[in-house]
């Protein structure tokens, strides 16, 4: 079962900069290590054009009014670069500060210029044998005509939005920033759907084990730790819901009419996803009953076992040990046959106990 | 018990397809091997029609204005089918999706000129020995004067209404197409008191079952079963709610204001149903519970046998072994009536044990 | 206890027809024997006229314009009698079949002459030794100079008002209809306190069972069997808060201004009723956790007397069984006081046991 | 731990009349015995009046048009003075009728002249060696320049008020009735910290005796003692959170604006009050786990001393089985020092056992 | 475990005190020995004073119109000077009476003049070996150009605001009191996420003892205790969410537009700990579950040692009593081989045991 063990990245201790001033950007996540990375599409209808790199100076040269600029921040832990990106587009400090601040929880803000939306990215990753959930805090400016996206780290989780983008297919090249928006929304939802799979997969797997498994606290390890994985799991997905749902009803020129029923769609989705962690929450709360009840029934079995056989030898014993004894006078002992008719009194015991058992239901 | 075995087919691997583009289609039900099959009924309070084809062409030739069309498709791996439909009623792409896409919730959406509901069908089907729960993805598009419904498979859910239109029974064929979506939401809710109904049985089987049998893990099993297929069922009901009580406050021409006291009354079962279900769910979630007090009253039986047993003969043993003793001087052993008066204080010792335990109330 | 149960009668099986055209009337209640019986009360503040009939037309002979006449129909099975009614009051179908349709919620629905109010009476019945609980549906139609009330049988629940009407008491005669149905709803109220109450009772007799009692399946029954109780009396009576409620609110010529008064006194009652049945609820359940400490507690009871019997006996057998060895040279045996110290050794392990136990208030 | 049994008076058999006319007065309290008692004050910023009476003829006379007048009542059961008072101020029957129905649950009404307020007393009384928790029923008529207060017995909850009004102290002299409504209201809720303080003792009391006594009925009956006590203390407290909080929004001539700040601050203490009960409520639910765990805690101690006793003795005692056997060649037997060789295999066996019950820390 | 062991200050017994008049000022706070210190800092964008004193008067005479002023008092059961300072603001009694009353909970209140805010702080303070969590009462009055601080104690919560305002780090020198608001409540979150971290800490560490501890009472304690921290800190922490909200959505003069942002980024780091505290709260409840567990299989293993034992023994102690008996006649005790035949006979029955217990998975 170890291979299947299902993390959540440990929290970072201090997900929260204490005492430090409003609108300053302190990155604390657990990828400090990473080296920010840049890259940018720019495209419209008939253009396209990709490029990375480390400098975001380098990327404001190549930009062009009339195309969709989509600039991808990977690595949240070089703030210098990221302020300049700030600076350029004129953001709040209190937005840049969020951007990097791991712990903020899903939310959308509506700037004069800009639309800012924080959501989280749930993904697996290979570690060794076994697979873990890794959960990435990622936000998103949408402007008129740019999109900046700041991710953790550079996952595949858009690769399928990049490669629509450059082969054109679907709506995607020729529609404005808010519908990349939406689409690097639901890649992220679409994340969800598979990680809330396997959470699913894992439950039937452990229900099995409850009862083949004898009782172990491995098992009781495992849905405490099923517990905390939806708990974190929901954290990250419930606040998207409300922020969808503003989305959809914002009036505002960011957001075009016909996007909306794509984001009503995405609603949707959140929705089926909510319901399903809901589900799967009622349904790890109920493993606990059950294993409960499953180690009850083996104590049950246990109990059974030493009663039966205590409750046979037990009073045989006691007879063999009556003519143990060294009274000088047990009539019984001088006479030729006792033996075996004791012996035809032990089985007559024996199989008394045996009925009585059965019918019981013991045996 | 194996026979009343109830079950919801298993949920499909992918109940949502992950990276695709939005608006494609695709069917990821688990009836993917049927045949798409057309059913068209061209109805009004005159004429009847009822015709079936593979192909949309030949119905739309037969379709006459004056009439209520209903076309009723079952089967949805037949993508290119449906698409020619979307095309002639000019669905929006998404509609298209949705239709298809049997992870979809129950919802209600109004465009332009035809209402889209999703519902989900809940009917019994025969397996082998017992019979299972099939839920199964279904969608209306309700325009004017016509109305379209896609169904996984041909069931007989619909049959009741199809009767009364052929043979004119009721008020349905002088009504319009609002009225006929009504009847079949009519007929789909009717089926859901089935499947509840027959829940119900099962909670009692179980309930008597529990007190019966001896503890086993089945009976656990049966429960989380139960437990899995309520929390289903209740996805499937609990969203139906809010669309037919959006259908009701619907200012929309395609609702008459005469058909919106049925869908008062639809309101009506669907809440009657709701609170059914979870009643059902805290008996269920009770017979855990009891189910565990059940296990620890028989547990109590088995220790007090054992306690019994033990602390009669175990006493009576150590008598025995004290004149198993080989000490040279033993004074009780010479006498002639020590083991007439042994027996003697051993029935003794027995007897006061046995009114220890009765008084208890053990025996 | 076998006397003190309680009873709902058995939800019938079909409580929905199902597949039935809408509109159509069924009676599917338990009471389908009962033949349908007419009361008729014609009375203002002056006169006062009392009959009963079989048949609707006779009634309608004796009816008056200026007085109030309140129609009651016992028995819902004589469909064509209430046909009767319904078309010479012009009742809408729908309502005809709630009126006969038991399933039906409490509800009221305001129409363009009449109010339509559904709710549940419950009261006891006497079944040979014991006294059940019995859910009987009843509706109400509210015109401006009449009253209908439907029952599935002629209970006595309502005598109290037909006595303050033939004797004057109170301001019933003075006013119009819809005093006489906030008194109607009134006698239903208060016979909700009676079986509210009765439920206290048994309530607080199981609780005092629980530790007198040893353990045993029944009590786990009666406790499933409160539960599933008050989940039904919780149906019945808490959309009645709703009903109530809104037709406090209502703003209709057949509710007078100076009714309302008694009406808001009316939602006291039920909201009352309510808080009572949510008490009640929570300490039913309480009542499994309780019932599950008592039997680990007598578990406890139990393991603390076989632990005390074999740890006292179990080494004292071991010593006997020392002495009971057949080497040729044991020292001791030879001794001539060995047996007698070995009593004083025997008795002094006895004691050093009981002093064990004793301090950790085992014994 | 008996002296601090805490008890709330027993609910009433018939709280709640059944089939009385609406507005007929029936006082169906406990403190039927307690003789009515009319006590008047009658006061402003000058002057300041008290006497008691039985007849409130006697109170109208000295009853002055430009004083606050404040009648307390105290004893329901003599109907007929109340009847008088309501005749003097004009009360609806309804609303008499609710003064002397214990069952009300707390509410306000406003009235044309007046405001009807009912609300719960709590404090404590002295019965024998315990003190008890008392509940009674109170209600408040407010009107321009006086004040009904009517109680079901005398206590002391209101002498800080009355010798406040007679001292002259703070502002209560030179406010009108609604100013003394709210002291009176005040000096109730205030018995609820004292009430409440209490609770949390006892909670805390019982927590500490979880752990120290014997598993035992007692301590499962304590328990749910409490919860029923917080599940009334609730009922009587939650409903005034509603009433206190519509006399702050009130628009009525009857309470001044400067009055609103006190019911503010009156609205924040019920509050505080509800987050306490709430947060004792989840200790005494935690309590039974607690209670169920340290019961478990016990049964294993209990367990490990049985299974360390008879897994030491039951396999020594079969070594000494063995020699005890009669076979004519035991080659063991004649050896001359087998007993002393077997003595150290025993104390071998004995001290491999201790090992390891001591490595799995069961010693 | 003993040194990590966390505690909330104990509630002092009487947090409200009963019978008062309204309006009075009574400090019934745990630190009533601390002396009460004045810390006045005055500044602008240009200047920068700090004094402290013991006597309100010295303080007026430094204050500056064209400053901000923050007056932080330290230490509230100095009635007198406070009393002064509300004079002096001409703040309402009941304003003081909550400023010194450490049971009201978190609220905001809008006067003419000033906002009132209560509030919770929740820091750690050194108790010989462990650090406990303090609660502390603080209230702020903020003016136009003032705020005043009233905390129980002299703590450093503040001291990073006093350093930023000294240094004239970010942007607090050079906007009003509303942002120093902003800056103090921020600092008090701050600490919240410190306090809510240990918490923690500390269910991680006590769900890994639950696993290698022994069954005992002190796990039971430690989560009842963290239960009670949780719902304490839950009680100080959740009423400020509506604070902040208020104040986000406030429409005065004294909360300029521009604070508003940061009072959002408030509200979120709010919001953001009641989530973290709602999913402790799960995990805490979930432990005790998980501990019911973990003694239950502990209890199963007991019980498997001994079934074991007394399984495998108590049949051999028979065979060997059958051959202690002392008949005259029994054939196998004179046969030469027989002593050496019972062994294999009981090494078979001992292996057939163990292979029986194998098969089952106990050993």
């Amino acid at each position: 079962m170890a291979k299947r063990r299902l993390h959540l990245l440990k929290r970072p201790k201090n997900t929260h900069t204490v005492n430090q001033i409003p609108g300053t950007m302190t990155y604390v996540g657990h990828k400090a290590g990473n080296e920010t990375k840049l890259d940018v599409i720019d495209y419209n209808k008939e253009a396209y054009e990709r490029f990375s790199s480390k400098s975001t100076e380098d990327a404001f040269k190549f930009m062009d009014e009339d195309r969709i600029t989509w600039f991808n921040i990977d690595g949240l832990n070089n703030i210098s670069e990221i302020e300049k990106l700030g600076k350029h587009y004129e953001l709040h400090p209190l937005v840049l500060e969020d951007i990097v601040n791991t712990g903020q929880r899903p939310k959308i803000e509506e700037y004069q210029d800009y639309l800012f939306i924080v959501a989280k990215m749930l993904y697996f990753e290979q570690r060794g044998d076994s697979h873990e959930i890794v959960q990435e805090h990622i936000s998103f400016i949408v402007g008129s005509n740019y999109l900046l996206s700041f991710q953790e780290s550079d996952g595949d989780v858009f690769n399928p939005v990049r490669e629509r983008i450059e082969t054109a297919k679907g709506r995607i090249r020729s529609r404005s920033a808010d519908y990349l928006m939406f689409a690097l929304l639901d890649a992220i939802i679409d994340n969800y759907f598979i990680v809330i799979d396997d959470m699913s997969d894992r439950i039937e797997a452990l229900e099995e084990s409850l009862f083949t498994a004898q009782p172990n606290d491995d098992i009781t390890i495992e849905i405490q730790d099923l517990k905390k994985n939806i708990l974190r799991i929901r954290r990250a997905v419930f606040p998207l819901r409300e922020v969808i749902s503003r989305l959809e009803k914002l009036e505002s020129e960011l957001i075009e009419e016909k996007t909306k029923n794509y984001l009503r769609d995405l609603y949707d989705h959140i929705i089926q996803i909510s319901e399903n962690i809901d589900i799967y929450r009622e349904m790890i709360w109920g493993l606990m009953d059950m294993y409960m009840t499953t180690i009850s029934n083996k104590m049950n079995e246990v109990m059974k076992v030493l009663t039966i056989m205590a409750s046979i030898f037990i009073p045989l014993t006691f007879i063999a040990g009556i003519y143990g004894m060294n009274f000088e006078y047990i009539p019984e002992l001088q006479w030729h046959y006792s033996y075996f008719v004791l012996w035809g009194v032990m089985i007559f015991v024996f199989l008394m106990m045996l009925y009585y058992f059965k019918r019981k239901k013991w045996l």
